[in-house]
């Protein structure tokens, strides 16, 4: 078999100038949310099949990686369908491993579990511009928490990260999956139309109000219905006020803890936060998981289209692994393109120590090469990158690339001069 | 199919405290890397099973998991073997891919490429004690440079970081594949037999040199051949002494180059180090992988049986992408071992901030935990470990809890004094 220079088809090499900004970004995440209380914490990337296929993932059940059976397990002959030859996959998301890992060690994590994970994931997208089948995430979840306390923490870390990073013109857009029930409620949804009328709506920042009236009727939904429930969305200010709003308007369909609860959180990130930034009551927000069964958020950005991070609350998952609920909520952030954007702004890493070049002679003797080195360990104990390489031919231009990848002090190293260094 | 709340077979999953030591040891060699003028890189952890499986991988080839094909390139009717199943797998080590890496971004990457890749690899090896299928490896390689800076300034980088661990009784050591050639050919066995003979003498440490006479007798070598090269080894000692001893008299089976290499090394070794630790000739060293070409190392410490770090030379790799051949050399720390011992040995993290927690009594109102969440941002702000958490039934119990996970400063919040704090 040929051997083949590309990557995998749909994943990618990281090139050093990227990988800079990438350990950077990471290192800064850790650092942050040490702050706010979260403990780092790892699942393998192999899961089983039959967690990786528990209808928890939707649509990215689709998409994993399947691992071949080893050894006498696998049995070609007999193969009817894939899960006949595979026992596990990559993971395609964050989410189902932490559940796994809740419930497996659950005795000897505190309560409540706040927990940070940075890890590859890996899905069978069809490949296009900036979208990788391999791909970090980043998520922080608070397990064992019921109450808003998790949202506000939550949604302070994420933005004092960002912050960090210096991006500024960013919104925290947050809604609740009941909020959302309600208002169906009100219009004269029925609870089990909900999941389709929910899919049309999240498309209104597309196709606008008229659009998603539209299909709401093809669907075969009554026009009254349909009416009352796009009405209500152009009464609602997307603020504490649109929220006091809709309680008094949508009466016992939805309940004050709900509202009051979105009210402080609101509030609470007003006057908390550590970056600048707005936080935006948005009654249209929908996020496709199944999954959430509360608070939703997610962080738009002015300069890029769509969300750079997500996450709610999930209060069922965890009890499917152990029997017995435990509140859950999260937030992850769009890692990739977090960098992509860093990227494209032309970032420029912080610095810590200054970068030195020795370069040496050719068939420098001993003597000449120990000084150098001598030389290079004061300097990289005090914290400068040093390298050391041998003089090129051409030593101009060797110089110009050194110059390039940000060596500002390149010292030529002659035997014969190298004592007066 | 049931949920599973263990890994996957041989699989970890990390709890906080190992992870505290993971995260800071991965910045630690990051960080140290970089001063050796080192730049981090990364491939996908999912590789082509064409370049997996094309020998340079020895036993590790068996032990690849491998990728399920998707959509409709699976033909599971069709498929005859393994291999008509799977187009990808699991990488099983860092140095196949860096090569394919090499090959396919040689232009854009600076000459001598110094890369850095820390990233998880997999075996499906038996599983036992302290061996895992999913584990973490940091390699450092110096791809195009044919001269022996390559070896000193890896051998000095891997020593500085394991100093800054306070690790210190360890040693290096170090041997050339020529070196154990010229040793078997002055000693009269043929050049194919030459692997059979090595795989022999690196059981030397564990089964003694008489072991290893009797082995290699029963595999049919003459008693003459393996008398006169066990005696080389009772000759030599593991100091530059043994190397010119043993340029004397292999002769012309031994070049002068890699004699005076390795003395070289050696010596530079000695007067350059950073930390505290002893590097020693050692012609019994073998190194399994059949892919090294000269110069190959180890580092074995007292208080551990085996090695934790090992690498070497290895010129013909990358040609095999690129056509090409290019001299590599590399050095791989046991990141899985390191960690090991760090916990055995009760070591602790150095802490940066302090770890502070607020108990909020029961039901706070808004207005206490607004006053709670500008001092957490104010200590956060400060680089302080801050957790926020509602206080519980059994405050003492929490409290004891909170101590034994490291929260020096425990805070009680009641709504009615909470302005007094």
């Amino acid at each position: 078999m040929a051997l083949k220079k590309k990557p995998v088809t749909g994943m990618k090499d990281m090139l050093p100038k990227e990988m800079e900004i990438r350990d950077y970004v990471i290192h800064l995440i850790k650092e942050t949310y040490k702050t706010y209380g979260f403990s780092s914490m790892e699942t393998p990337c192999v899961e089983h099949i039959e967690n990786l296929c528990s209808k928890q993932g939707g649509d990215n059940e689709k998409l994993i990686f399947k691992i071949l059976k080893r050894g006498e397990k696998l049995k070609i002959d007999e193969a009817k369908e894939e899960n006949d030859l595979v026992d596990g996959g990559l993971r395609y998301d964050l989410t189902v491993p932490l559940a796994r890992y809740y419930a497996n060690h659950m005795s000897e994590l505190p309560s409540p579990f706040k927990a940070m994970q940075i890890g590859n994931v890996w899905r069978a997208d069809r490949p296009q511009k900036g979208r990788f089948r391999q791909f970090m995430q980043c998520d922080i979840d608070i397990l064992g928490e019921p109450g808003i306390l998790a949202e506000i923490e939550l949604i302070l870390a994420t933005t004092a990260m960002l912050g960090k990073l210096n991006f500024q013109n960013f919104t925290v857009c947050i809604n609740d999956r009941n909020i959302l029930k309600a208002m169906a409620a009100y219009s004269g949804f029925k609870e089990e139309d909900y999941d389709e009328v929910f899919i049309v709506l999240d498309k209104m920042d597309k196709i606008g109000k008229e659009g998603v009236a539209g299909e709401l009727q093809e669907l075969g939904y009554g026009k009254e219905s349909v009416d009352t429930y796009l009405g209500l969305f152009d009464e609602v200010t997307p603020d504490v006020e649109g929220i006091r709003y809709l309680k008094e308007k949508l009466g016992c369909c939805l309940s004050s803890e709900t509202a009051e609860g979105m009210e402080t959180i609101i509030s609470s990130v007003e006057e908390a936060k550590e970056a600048k930034f707005g936080i935006r009551f948005d009654p249209t927000l929908v996020r496709g998981q199944s999954y959430y069964t509360g608070t939703i958020f997610e962080v738009t950005m002015d300069d890029f289209g769509g969300s750079v991070a997500g996450g709610g609350r999930y209060d069922k998952m965890i009890g499917k692994f152990t029997g017995q609920d435990t509140p859950a909520c999260g937030f992850s952030i769009g890692f990739e393109r977090i960098v992509m954007l860093l990227l494209e702004n032309g970032y420029e890493v912080p610095r810590k120590g200054a970068k030195k070049a020795y370069l040496l002679e050719k068939n420098m003797p001993k003597e000449g090469m120990l000084k150098v080195l001598a030389m290079a360990k004061t300097d990289r104990e005090a914290g400068k990158q040093v390298l050391i390489v041998n003089m090129k031919k051409n030593k101009k231009f060797q110089k110009e690339q050194l110059q390039a990848e940000g060596y500002e002090e390149i010292i030529d190293c002659y035997a014969d001069s190298v004592d007066q260094l």
